[in-house]
């Protein structure tokens, strides 16, 4: 997605191009190496822009739908937590002498799903990237850090989690002697659909006589970019299992070939050709 | 504690010649290096054995007392705990059709906390070393890995708290559809001094005139392998803070030197020259 955030202003182009991955390898670099990084304009501006996706979830394999006509992504927030203790000898410190901040990071985790549960079935909250410091078994953690993946489709129940999320660590921290820090670190308002071109998508698929339904994204793509600058929408196919970022992720021919057929006949109807 | 392991015949010399550090540099290589690997006999029998150190925990600080004649080592037992998740994308995935590590870590870790409330004052458990894969904000994680330090004096004791933490793992593991492995990495049996040696310590600090109260280690110290071959004792002096494993270790000179000196009476009485 980063390509098109910079073609929507929505990154600089100079920001992009420094991210680094873990060997320190930047996107400017590798640009650069394979001769990608051309002068060529951006092709403004878009009469429409339509995508096509595997769904990368498993709701369409469930209703058994072969086309996805997508109305809109879900926000997206990302946080990165750390709580803060003091590092101290695991033997000879008192349970209750401690600032250990394991205990936190159990009383925010049990409070992030109770979070879930209540603004079920909407709501995804997903913690990841654990790690603390120092690396030793016997030293109650200096510090310990997590990152939390949060997304709801409504700007306004977001901004709710949000403002939860940050009571739950700051509570669970003070109350066990813990200092902590919340950094956001990926934000992407939700994003409704042009109409038209959900209205087109639809169409295409009844057209074609494809069992399809009206889906959300839970997931950020390119379309959410482009939407900012021109009327975008998407078609979604169904993948095996709904596995995404797993290397069993699979999808299978014949959802390809129907999601295509839908995306010419969409791109055509919003060409004004159909 | 690698040396009076070997000393002991806890550990065989060519397992902890082969230890190696994050950048793969083995015990072996460096004693190579140093010219320290002699050939020179082990000093076997021993007549007793005693060994002074700071006491590494808040204990004497807090009582104001000079020295600490150790009396034991309580039991100390290491964990490697793996909770295995399925990755699956945080955005597109219904929070009920996961297989999220994160939520049996919360539960292990409030039962773990728990289950040391039930034990105060004496059970120690240290839950660090977390660490989970992929290195990805947007993915439910495959696996979470932590360590968990548990330590009791009572060896009985420390059976039923590794029953209860490996029902714990068990339990939260199944009720969230995740797969669980639990390591021991490290098994020191509780130690107790010898009372001739406890006795000599307790009578050098009474001669010196030192405030001095018997006391357990928390820690893990040579004398606890050294007492499987041979009568041994400890002495403790207080550290401020009773800080350890903490760059702000600290002790005064003048805690060292009463520590010397009772060391110094001691070993004199059980040689049989007091």
């Amino acid at each position: 997605m980063m390509g098109s955030a910079v073609w929507a202003g929505v990154l600089p182009l100079d920001e992009v191009r420094a991210i680094g991955d873990r060997s320190g390898i930047t996107v400017g670099d590798e640009l650069d190496r394979l001769g990608w990084a051309g002068a060529a304009a951006f092709g403004k501006p878009l009469g429409a822009y339509l995508e096509l996706h595997i769904e990368q979830g498993p709701i369409l394999e469930a209703s058994g739908s072969s086309i996805g006509v997508v109305t809109g992504v879900q926000g997206i927030r990302w946080f990165r937590v750390t709580i803060e203790g003091f590092p101290a000898h695991a033997g000879t410190t008192p349970m209750d002498r401690r600032h250990d901040p394991a205990r936190p990071v159990a009383e925010t985790l049990s409070g992030i799903y109770e979070l879930a549960a209540a603004h079920a079935p909407q709501v995804r909250l997903t913690p990841a990237m654990f790690s603390s410091e120092p690396v030793s078994s016997n030293t109650v953690p200096a510090h310990i850090t997590f990152t939390i993946d949060m997304r709801h489709p409504d700007a306004e129940t977001l901004e709710n989690l949000d403002s939860t999320l940050r009571s739950l660590v700051a509570d669970a921290a003070d109350a066990h002697g813990c200092g902590h820090r919340i950094e956001v670190i990926n934000d992407c308002a939700p994003v409704v659909f042009d109409p038209r071109c959900v209205g087109a998508v639809e169409a295409a698929a009844q057209h074609c006589g494809f069992a399809h339904e009206r889906i959300g994204s839970g997931a950020g793509h390119d379309a959410c970019h482009v939407a900012l600058r021109a009327p975008a929408g998407m078609i979604f196919v169904p993948c095996q299992d709904g596995l995404s970022h797993n290397e069993a992720e699979s999808i299978e021919p014949d959802a390809a070939s129907r999601g295509a057929e839908v995306l010419l006949h969409a791109a055509l109807d919003l060409a004004g050709t159909a």
